[in-house]
Protein backbone atom coordinates (compact mmCIF):
# COMPACT_ATOMS: atom_id res chain seq x y z
CA UNK A 1 0.00 0.00 0.00
CA UNK A 2 1.55 3.58 -0.71
CA UNK A 3 -0.56 5.98 1.09
CA UNK A 4 1.25 8.45 3.24
CA UNK A 5 -0.63 9.40 6.04
CA UNK A 6 -0.09 13.26 6.65
CA UNK A 7 -1.04 14.45 10.43
CA UNK A 8 -4.32 16.39 10.33
CA UNK A 9 -4.79 19.52 12.71
CA UNK A 10 -7.46 18.87 14.58
CA UNK A 11 -9.54 22.13 13.98
CA UNK A 12 -10.08 21.06 10.45
CA UNK A 13 -10.38 17.35 11.35
CA UNK A 14 -14.41 17.18 11.12
CA UNK A 15 -13.88 18.13 7.38
CA UNK A 16 -12.76 13.99 6.83
CA UNK A 17 -16.28 13.18 8.16
CA UNK A 18 -18.58 15.81 7.51
CA UNK A 19 -19.66 14.48 4.22
CA UNK A 20 -21.12 11.58 5.96
CA UNK A 21 -18.60 8.63 4.39
CA UNK A 22 -18.76 5.21 5.35
CA UNK A 23 -16.24 3.83 7.48
CA UNK A 24 -14.16 0.91 8.96
CA UNK A 25 -14.16 0.96 12.71
CA UNK A 26 -10.65 -0.72 14.12
CA UNK A 27 -10.35 -1.37 17.53
CA UNK A 28 -8.11 -3.57 19.82
CA UNK A 29 -7.68 -5.04 23.30
CA UNK A 30 -5.66 -7.87 25.57
CA UNK A 31 -3.92 -9.46 22.49
CA UNK A 32 -7.05 -9.47 20.10
CA UNK A 33 -8.06 -6.64 17.07
CA UNK A 34 -11.07 -6.51 15.32
CA UNK A 35 -12.37 -3.93 12.42
CA UNK A 36 -16.40 -3.92 11.14
CA UNK A 37 -18.41 -1.61 9.08
CA UNK A 38 -19.81 1.60 10.02
CA UNK A 39 -21.92 4.37 8.41
CA UNK A 40 -23.38 6.17 11.46
CA UNK A 41 -20.18 8.02 12.45
CA UNK A 42 -20.61 12.00 12.43
CA UNK A 43 -19.10 14.67 13.72
CA UNK A 44 -20.74 16.42 17.34
CA UNK A 45 -18.57 19.80 17.91
CA UNK A 46 -16.00 21.13 15.86
CA UNK A 47 -13.39 21.71 18.50
CA UNK A 48 -12.56 19.98 20.30
CA UNK A 49 -13.41 17.74 17.95
CA UNK A 50 -16.26 14.80 19.47
CA UNK A 51 -17.86 12.58 17.51
CA UNK A 52 -21.14 9.73 17.91
CA UNK A 53 -20.83 6.38 15.95
CA UNK A 54 -23.44 3.66 16.30
CA UNK A 55 -21.66 0.40 17.56
CA UNK A 56 -24.38 -2.19 18.85
CA UNK A 57 -23.78 -3.24 22.25
CA UNK A 58 -23.63 -7.03 21.23
CA UNK A 59 -20.64 -6.71 18.77
CA UNK A 60 -17.42 -7.84 19.21
CA UNK A 61 -15.91 -4.59 18.03
CA UNK A 62 -18.20 -2.90 21.28
CA UNK A 63 -16.88 -5.53 23.35
CA UNK A 64 -13.13 -4.35 22.62
CA UNK A 65 -14.01 -0.60 22.59
CA UNK A 66 -15.42 -0.82 26.04
CA UNK A 67 -12.92 -2.23 27.34
CA UNK A 68 -10.04 -0.61 25.77
CA UNK A 69 -11.64 2.82 25.81
CA UNK A 70 -10.82 3.69 22.36
CA UNK A 71 -10.85 3.16 18.12
CA UNK A 72 -9.85 4.59 15.14
CA UNK A 73 -12.41 5.51 12.25
CA UNK A 74 -10.83 5.07 8.79
CA UNK A 75 -12.27 6.09 5.32
CA UNK A 76 -11.91 3.15 2.98
CA UNK A 77 -10.76 4.02 -0.19
CA UNK A 78 -13.08 2.78 -4.02
CA UNK A 79 -10.75 -0.34 -3.97
CA UNK A 80 -11.22 -0.97 -0.52
CA UNK A 81 -15.30 -1.25 -1.18
CA UNK A 82 -15.74 -5.09 -1.64
CA UNK A 83 -13.83 -5.62 1.85
CA UNK A 84 -15.89 -2.72 2.99
CA UNK A 85 -19.21 -4.77 2.77
CA UNK A 86 -17.98 -8.09 3.62
CA UNK A 87 -16.32 -6.85 7.35
CA UNK A 88 -20.44 -6.01 7.63
CA UNK A 89 -21.13 -9.63 7.32
CA UNK A 90 -19.33 -11.60 9.57
CA UNK A 91 -18.05 -11.33 13.40
CA UNK A 92 -14.12 -10.91 14.06
CA UNK A 93 -14.88 -13.07 17.69
CA UNK A 94 -12.80 -15.80 18.10
CA UNK A 95 -10.72 -15.10 14.31
CA UNK A 96 -9.02 -12.43 13.29
CA UNK A 97 -10.78 -10.61 10.94
CA UNK A 98 -8.00 -7.64 10.01
CA UNK A 99 -6.10 -10.52 8.82
CA UNK A 100 -8.62 -12.68 7.09
CA UNK A 101 -9.70 -9.80 5.11
CA UNK A 102 -6.40 -8.93 3.89
CA UNK A 103 -6.09 -5.73 5.49
CA UNK A 104 -2.78 -3.95 6.49
CA UNK A 105 -2.21 -1.88 9.69
CA UNK A 106 -0.19 0.92 10.94
CA UNK A 107 -0.27 1.74 14.29
CA UNK A 108 -2.45 4.50 15.69
CA UNK A 109 -0.11 7.06 17.96
CA UNK A 110 -2.42 8.47 20.42
CA UNK A 111 -4.39 5.46 21.22
CA UNK A 112 -3.37 1.81 21.10
CA UNK A 113 -6.07 0.76 17.95
CA UNK A 114 -4.36 -0.48 14.63
CA UNK A 115 -5.41 1.56 11.22
CA UNK A 116 -5.83 0.51 7.67
CA UNK A 117 -3.46 1.49 4.89
CA UNK A 118 -5.47 1.68 1.94
CA UNK A 119 -7.98 4.83 3.38
CA UNK A 120 -8.71 8.31 2.71
CA UNK A 121 -8.54 9.57 6.16
CA UNK A 122 -8.40 8.26 10.15
CA UNK A 123 -9.58 9.70 13.28
CA UNK A 124 -8.06 8.23 16.72
CA UNK A 125 -10.72 8.78 19.18
CA UNK A 126 -11.12 8.44 22.57
CA UNK A 127 -14.77 7.17 24.59
CA UNK A 128 -15.67 10.13 26.68
CA UNK A 129 -17.49 9.55 29.95
CA UNK A 130 -19.97 9.79 30.49
CA UNK A 131 -22.23 8.06 27.82
CA UNK A 132 -24.86 9.27 26.41
CA UNK A 133 -26.76 5.81 27.13
CA UNK A 134 -29.86 7.34 28.55
CA UNK A 135 -31.72 6.87 25.28
CA UNK A 136 -29.87 4.43 23.11
CA UNK A 137 -26.82 2.19 24.79
CA UNK A 138 -25.73 1.96 21.19
CA UNK A 139 -24.68 5.48 20.95
CA UNK A 140 -21.18 6.31 21.66
CA UNK A 141 -19.49 9.60 21.88
CA UNK A 142 -16.05 10.20 21.46
CA UNK A 143 -13.33 13.00 21.28
CA UNK A 144 -10.15 12.38 18.47
CA UNK A 145 -7.10 12.44 20.08
CA UNK A 146 -5.65 12.55 15.90
CA UNK A 147 -6.39 12.85 12.84
CA UNK A 148 -4.39 11.71 9.28
CA UNK A 149 -5.71 12.07 5.74
CA UNK A 150 -3.61 10.84 2.46
CA UNK A 151 -2.20 13.85 1.34
CA UNK A 152 -3.19 13.30 -2.21
CA UNK A 153 -6.59 13.70 -1.46
CA UNK A 154 -6.41 16.41 1.77
CA UNK A 155 -3.59 18.55 2.54
CA UNK A 156 -3.52 21.82 4.74
CA UNK A 157 -6.45 21.03 5.98
CA UNK A 158 -8.71 21.09 3.03
CA UNK A 159 -10.17 18.29 0.63
CA UNK A 160 -8.22 18.82 -2.41
CA UNK A 161 -10.50 20.09 -5.34
CA UNK A 162 -8.20 18.46 -8.05
CA UNK A 163 -7.64 15.19 -6.59
CA UNK A 164 -10.23 12.75 -6.88
CA UNK A 165 -11.92 12.85 -3.98
CA UNK A 166 -11.63 8.73 -3.37
CA UNK A 167 -14.38 8.42 -0.04
CA UNK A 168 -17.67 6.05 -0.34
CA UNK A 169 -20.91 6.13 1.20
CA UNK A 170 -23.22 2.87 1.65
CA UNK A 171 -26.74 2.40 1.26
CA UNK A 172 -27.23 -0.91 1.28
CA UNK A 173 -28.07 -4.41 -0.06
CA UNK A 174 -24.32 -4.22 -1.31
CA UNK A 175 -24.56 -0.52 -3.00
CA UNK A 176 -22.22 2.21 -2.61
CA UNK A 177 -21.78 5.49 -4.02
CA UNK A 178 -18.63 7.11 -4.39
CA UNK A 179 -18.23 10.80 -3.27
CA UNK A 180 -18.55 13.04 -6.40
CA UNK A 181 -16.49 15.68 -7.83
CA UNK A 182 -16.47 19.10 -5.45
CA UNK A 183 -18.19 22.19 -6.55
CA UNK A 184 -18.09 25.67 -5.11
CA UNK A 185 -20.90 28.38 -4.24
CA UNK A 186 -20.76 31.62 -3.38
CA UNK A 187 -19.78 32.38 0.13
CA UNK A 188 -20.51 35.04 2.61
CA UNK A 189 -17.67 37.99 2.78
CA UNK A 190 -16.34 37.33 6.67
CA UNK A 191 -17.96 33.87 7.27
CA UNK A 192 -16.61 32.20 10.07
CA UNK A 193 -17.36 29.17 8.02
CA UNK A 194 -15.08 30.47 5.10
CA UNK A 195 -11.59 28.79 7.15
CA UNK B 1 -41.08 22.87 -8.19
CA UNK B 2 -42.14 19.80 -9.78
CA UNK B 3 -41.43 16.87 -6.93
CA UNK B 4 -43.54 14.68 -6.55
CA UNK B 5 -43.12 13.16 -2.56
CA UNK B 6 -44.24 9.79 -2.26
CA UNK B 7 -44.33 7.64 0.41
CA UNK B 8 -41.29 5.79 1.69
CA UNK B 9 -41.96 2.34 3.49
CA UNK B 10 -40.26 3.50 7.27
CA UNK B 11 -38.61 0.07 7.47
CA UNK B 12 -36.83 1.37 4.06
CA UNK B 13 -36.70 5.04 5.29
CA UNK B 14 -32.61 4.64 7.04
CA UNK B 15 -31.71 4.89 3.43
CA UNK B 16 -32.55 7.96 2.68
CA UNK B 17 -29.82 8.87 5.01
CA UNK B 18 -27.54 6.53 5.55
CA UNK B 19 -25.46 7.90 3.05
CA UNK B 20 -24.81 10.76 4.86
CA UNK B 21 -26.23 14.06 2.93
CA UNK B 22 -26.58 17.40 3.85
CA UNK B 23 -30.05 18.23 5.19
CA UNK B 24 -32.31 20.96 5.53
CA UNK B 25 -34.41 21.12 8.81
CA UNK B 26 -37.53 22.47 9.07
CA UNK B 27 -39.25 23.67 12.00
CA UNK B 28 -42.67 25.60 13.14
CA UNK B 29 -43.93 26.65 16.48
CA UNK B 30 -46.84 29.44 17.32
CA UNK B 31 -47.19 30.73 14.01
CA UNK B 32 -43.78 31.04 13.15
CA UNK B 33 -41.36 28.52 11.33
CA UNK B 34 -37.83 28.27 10.10
CA UNK B 35 -35.23 26.65 8.12
CA UNK B 36 -31.28 25.53 9.26
CA UNK B 37 -28.93 23.39 7.08
CA UNK B 38 -27.16 20.68 9.52
CA UNK B 39 -25.10 17.93 7.95
CA UNK B 40 -24.85 16.14 11.52
CA UNK B 41 -28.05 13.91 10.91
CA UNK B 42 -27.92 10.09 11.07
CA UNK B 43 -29.72 7.09 11.77
CA UNK B 44 -29.49 5.69 15.03
CA UNK B 45 -31.45 2.58 14.74
CA UNK B 46 -32.95 0.76 11.23
CA UNK B 47 -36.79 0.13 12.61
CA UNK B 48 -38.28 1.55 14.40
CA UNK B 49 -36.18 4.16 12.42
CA UNK B 50 -34.83 6.49 14.87
CA UNK B 51 -32.09 9.78 14.14
CA UNK B 52 -30.14 11.75 15.99
CA UNK B 53 -29.07 15.02 14.25
CA UNK B 54 -27.09 18.18 16.49
CA UNK B 55 -29.17 20.98 16.50
CA UNK B 56 -27.71 23.99 19.00
CA UNK B 57 -29.39 25.12 21.97
CA UNK B 58 -28.81 28.61 21.19
CA UNK B 59 -30.26 28.08 17.55
CA UNK B 60 -34.23 29.48 16.49
CA UNK B 61 -34.58 26.33 15.29
CA UNK B 62 -33.96 24.40 18.45
CA UNK B 63 -35.59 26.75 20.10
CA UNK B 64 -38.85 25.83 17.61
CA UNK B 65 -38.30 22.21 18.25
CA UNK B 66 -38.28 22.12 22.11
CA UNK B 67 -41.12 24.01 22.35
CA UNK B 68 -42.64 21.57 19.14
CA UNK B 69 -41.34 18.44 20.05
CA UNK B 70 -40.91 17.45 16.07
CA UNK B 71 -39.18 18.89 12.79
CA UNK B 72 -38.42 17.98 9.28
CA UNK B 73 -35.58 16.38 7.51
CA UNK B 74 -34.81 17.62 3.93
CA UNK B 75 -32.54 15.96 1.90
CA UNK B 76 -31.92 19.21 -1.12
CA UNK B 77 -31.30 18.50 -4.49
CA UNK B 78 -27.78 20.30 -6.33
CA UNK B 79 -30.51 23.21 -7.53
CA UNK B 80 -30.80 24.05 -3.78
CA UNK B 81 -27.02 24.36 -3.01
CA UNK B 82 -26.83 27.76 -2.79
CA UNK B 83 -30.06 27.99 -0.94
CA UNK B 84 -28.51 25.33 1.67
CA UNK B 85 -25.15 27.35 2.20
CA UNK B 86 -27.31 30.27 2.53
CA UNK B 87 -29.67 28.81 5.53
CA UNK B 88 -26.44 28.12 7.13
CA UNK B 89 -25.28 31.68 7.44
CA UNK B 90 -28.16 33.80 9.82
CA UNK B 91 -30.74 33.29 11.50
CA UNK B 92 -34.73 32.82 11.50
CA UNK B 93 -35.21 34.83 14.47
CA UNK B 94 -37.71 37.73 14.12
CA UNK B 95 -37.95 37.22 10.28
CA UNK B 96 -39.64 34.09 7.95
CA UNK B 97 -36.31 32.55 6.23
CA UNK B 98 -38.07 30.52 4.30
CA UNK B 99 -40.04 33.04 2.75
CA UNK B 100 -36.71 35.21 2.23
CA UNK B 101 -34.68 32.33 0.66
CA UNK B 102 -37.63 31.72 -1.84
CA UNK B 103 -38.05 28.22 -0.51
CA UNK B 104 -41.67 26.40 -1.70
CA UNK B 105 -42.90 24.33 1.15
CA UNK B 106 -45.77 21.90 1.75
CA UNK B 107 -47.47 20.37 4.74
CA UNK B 108 -46.42 17.14 6.83
CA UNK B 109 -48.76 14.73 7.22
CA UNK B 110 -47.89 13.53 10.75
CA UNK B 111 -46.03 16.69 12.45
CA UNK B 112 -46.86 20.03 11.81
CA UNK B 113 -43.93 20.73 10.30
CA UNK B 114 -43.29 22.39 6.86
CA UNK B 115 -41.20 20.25 4.55
CA UNK B 116 -39.30 22.06 1.11
CA UNK B 117 -40.15 21.34 -2.42
CA UNK B 118 -36.93 20.92 -4.56
CA UNK B 119 -35.44 17.87 -2.22
CA UNK B 120 -34.63 14.35 -2.93
CA UNK B 121 -36.23 13.21 0.22
CA UNK B 122 -38.05 13.99 3.32
CA UNK B 123 -38.62 12.50 6.59
CA UNK B 124 -40.89 13.57 9.62
CA UNK B 125 -39.74 13.60 13.21
CA UNK B 126 -40.83 13.37 16.73
CA UNK B 127 -38.64 13.74 19.62
CA UNK B 128 -38.18 11.11 21.71
CA UNK B 129 -38.42 11.21 25.69
CA UNK B 130 -35.95 11.23 27.87
CA UNK B 131 -33.17 13.00 25.50
CA UNK B 132 -29.56 12.14 25.71
CA UNK B 133 -28.54 15.25 27.19
CA UNK B 134 -26.02 13.58 29.40
CA UNK B 135 -23.23 14.26 27.24
CA UNK B 136 -24.32 16.89 24.97
CA UNK B 137 -27.06 19.14 25.08
CA UNK B 138 -27.06 19.99 21.44
CA UNK B 139 -27.61 16.28 20.08
CA UNK B 140 -31.24 15.53 19.83
CA UNK B 141 -33.01 11.76 19.27
CA UNK B 142 -35.86 11.60 17.10
CA UNK B 143 -38.40 9.20 15.82
CA UNK B 144 -39.16 9.32 12.01
CA UNK B 145 -43.59 9.11 11.73
CA UNK B 146 -43.57 9.27 8.35
CA UNK B 147 -40.86 9.53 5.03
CA UNK B 148 -41.08 10.67 1.51
CA UNK B 149 -39.03 10.51 -1.49
CA UNK B 150 -38.95 11.94 -4.96
CA UNK B 151 -40.16 8.86 -7.14
CA UNK B 152 -37.99 9.76 -9.98
CA UNK B 153 -34.89 9.16 -7.75
CA UNK B 154 -36.13 6.58 -4.81
CA UNK B 155 -38.95 4.09 -5.46
CA UNK B 156 -40.21 0.92 -4.36
CA UNK B 157 -37.74 1.50 -1.09
CA UNK B 158 -34.44 1.99 -2.93
CA UNK B 159 -32.13 4.69 -4.78
CA UNK B 160 -33.08 3.77 -8.59
CA UNK B 161 -29.52 3.25 -9.86
CA UNK B 162 -30.87 3.91 -13.17
CA UNK B 163 -31.40 7.60 -12.24
CA UNK B 164 -28.65 10.49 -11.18
CA UNK B 165 -28.91 10.31 -6.94
CA UNK B 166 -29.42 14.38 -6.95
CA UNK B 167 -28.43 14.64 -2.82
CA UNK B 168 -25.57 16.46 -1.75
CA UNK B 169 -22.27 15.68 0.83
CA UNK B 170 -21.25 19.51 2.67
CA UNK B 171 -17.85 20.24 3.75
CA UNK B 172 -17.25 23.31 4.75
CA UNK B 173 -16.37 27.04 3.10
CA UNK B 174 -19.38 26.58 0.46
CA UNK B 175 -17.47 23.48 -1.08
CA UNK B 176 -20.16 20.10 -1.71
CA UNK B 177 -19.84 16.92 -3.29
CA UNK B 178 -21.97 15.94 -5.07
CA UNK B 179 -23.73 11.87 -4.67
CA UNK B 180 -21.77 9.96 -7.49
CA UNK B 181 -23.05 7.41 -9.45
CA UNK B 182 -23.76 4.20 -7.54
CA UNK B 183 -21.91 0.65 -8.00
CA UNK B 184 -22.88 -2.68 -6.25
CA UNK B 185 -20.29 -4.67 -4.91
CA UNK B 186 -20.79 -9.16 -4.69
CA UNK B 187 -23.11 -9.52 -2.13
CA UNK B 188 -23.26 -12.52 0.18
CA UNK B 189 -26.28 -15.19 -0.09
CA UNK B 190 -28.96 -15.19 2.21
CA UNK B 191 -27.27 -11.72 3.69
CA UNK B 192 -30.25 -9.80 5.62
CA UNK B 193 -28.60 -6.95 4.24
CA UNK B 194 -29.69 -7.84 0.68
CA UNK B 195 -33.04 -5.81 1.19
Amino acid sequence: MNDLPTAVPLEKAYRLLNHGPVTLITSAHGGTRNVMAASWVMPIDFFPLRLTAVIDVPTYTRELIDASGCFGVNLPRRALAQTTYDAGQSTGRGRDKIADLGLDTFQATTMPVPLLHGCAGWLECKLLDPQPTATDASLLVAQVTAAWADASMFRDGRWRPEAGIDTLHYVAGGVFFPTGAPFQVRTAPGSTELD
